[in-house]
């Protein structure tokens, strides 16, 4: 089984106006909300790719009511317990005079070191009761939560046999690197914002001075570079990229690396699954969704070579 | 008592962002909810003023608990009925550097005819139980209820005795005219909007063909005017505006009107009283409040005259 932990699981709520205005007042034409998250978005697309998942993370107040209410009528199995306040909620403006959405992120519940404690808890019993293979650890930390929160998840699982793989930023990813986690998957802008170096194999190195094993750095339209610790590296991409909603392709990419992690799989064949997914992803108008049909016809489209 | 009906209450959040771009992804530093819709605004200046009074409506789903809430928190008395859908929320968001809200209006939920049935039901039942003296009706009707859903609450309550005041715009507003309610308290630019006439004299004659009988008009900085069906009129003013936050001064207007015709006061005594509360609420920074020594102290500045 695979397990995945969003510690700030949110409601995305997207609006449907005619056009933004700043400071005028807009009749919204339709409203439309999702449990989201990274991690929520890439147990989703597992579940949706037909592999045993749970969701784990915080999911609290109403807003949090409405996050486990939408992944129960998704079918997305869920371990998610309250943090004592109202989950936060993402609402993404979108005009339909423009493509682009304008979004504002609220700041989320602060965490309690007893409701991340119970967490971490919950995470090993898991583990240990389903014999997890893989566990996601995805997003940012809520307030309160240590730094360190993460290379905590990571020292954890490793203790109880589990692969873990880490899709994070700033503070919390050099922190989680510490630890040796079996996979790190930033994109470029977080590679640059991390370590100060905004190119794949430099950047990696440098990451890897920190604690990084095998590295998988997404780079948009360049497609996915795998960059081992040992041996060649891989990179898959598509001819042309595909058209569509970007928001999600990299955790589709995650859900298809975690997927071929806990199977063991060659990384050759991850990164080829990786871009397919990731790609799937876009051809989607909401984040955490993939028509497997389009998984399957794309894996054969990806363009794969070595890295020296 | 005094009765408020909101059938379209809502749920008013507000986010403080550095800076609104279009466009753009913005971290919200802070979050406030709070119960709103112009009725539920009225309820809450009348009971922060001392009168009884309780808010009826709607309130729907999740927004809904969160509407019922936050009157509870406040010690707002309220009889909000299930409306089988999602309240509508409001989002301001408000940035640092301007002034200014952007406002996003959601739909709300559409409200069956048995719904609306039990509504009327529950007025009728809580009028004749309490003795009910004044009905306030205001805010937009929610989508799926009959356009002369006022109308037949007016009728409703002059059949029990009660005085009724509506406080609404567009349709809805010309099929209220048209049962007769007691009071009419549009703005200027209600006026122009329902009959094409941007005047208050004008505007009044044109509306009183449609049935109207008292109005009384509110015009921003030039003040409150009383427009009854016979003998003179009364205009109220401060001598120099308030700066403040004008959402929710005409509520405060109202529930003043209300105070006034359910005690059977003279009008000039109303609309001087109507002047005060509106002014007070303008110094609160959230709508549906007012400090009570604000209005006492701004009673007194109040300049009155005859419109003959």
């Amino acid at each position: 089984m695979i397990i995945t932990v969003t510690p700030n699981a949110a409601l995305d709520v997207t609006y449907e106006v005619e056009e933004l205005k700043p400071h005028h007042s807009h009749r919204v034409r339709a409203v439309h909300q999702r449990a989201g998250g990274k991690g929520v978005n890439v147990a989703s697309v597992l579940a949706l790719m037909g592999y045993e998942v749970v969701a784990m993370g915080f999911a609290g107040g109403l807003a949090g009511a409405q996050i486990q209410a939408d992944l129960e009528m998704r079918g997305v199995r869920h371990c998610l317990i309250d943090c004592d306040g109202e989950s936060r909620r993402t609402i993404n403006v979108v005009s339909a005079r423009h493509g682009d959405a304008t979004i504002f992120n609220e700041p989320g519940p602060e965490v309690s070191s007893a409701r991340w404690r119970e967490l971490k808890e919950n995470l090993a019993a898991l583990v240990d009761a389903t014999a997890t293979t893989a566990v996601v650890l995805s997003g940012s930390l809520p307030r309160g939560v240590v730094e360190d929160g993460y290379a905590e998840m990571i020292a954890l699982c490793r203790g109880l046999g589990a692969i873990t793989i880490i899709d994070t930023s700033g503070a919390p990813l050099l922190s989680a690197l510490s630890a040796g986690p079996d996979l790190v998957k930033p994109n470029l802008a977080e590679v640059a914002a991390a370590v100060g170096i905004p190119d794949p194999v430099g950047g990696a190195a440098e990451l890897r001075r920190s604690g990084a094993r095998d590295l998988v750095i997404s780079a948009g339209r360049d497609g996915l570079m795998w960059l081992p610790t040992q041996g060649p590296g891989w990179r898959g991409r598509l001819a042309e990229p595909l058209r569509g909603n970007p928001t999600g392709a990299g955790d589709a990419a995650v859900a298809a690396l975690a997927a071929g992690m806990a199977a063991g799989e060659p990384p050759e064949k991850m990164v080829q699954a990786a871009v397919a997914w990731s790609a799937a992803a876009v051809l989607q108008p909401v984040a955490g969704h993939v028509d497997p049909t389009d998984v399957n016809r794309l894996y054969h489209q990806v363009l794969m070579e070595e890295v020296p």
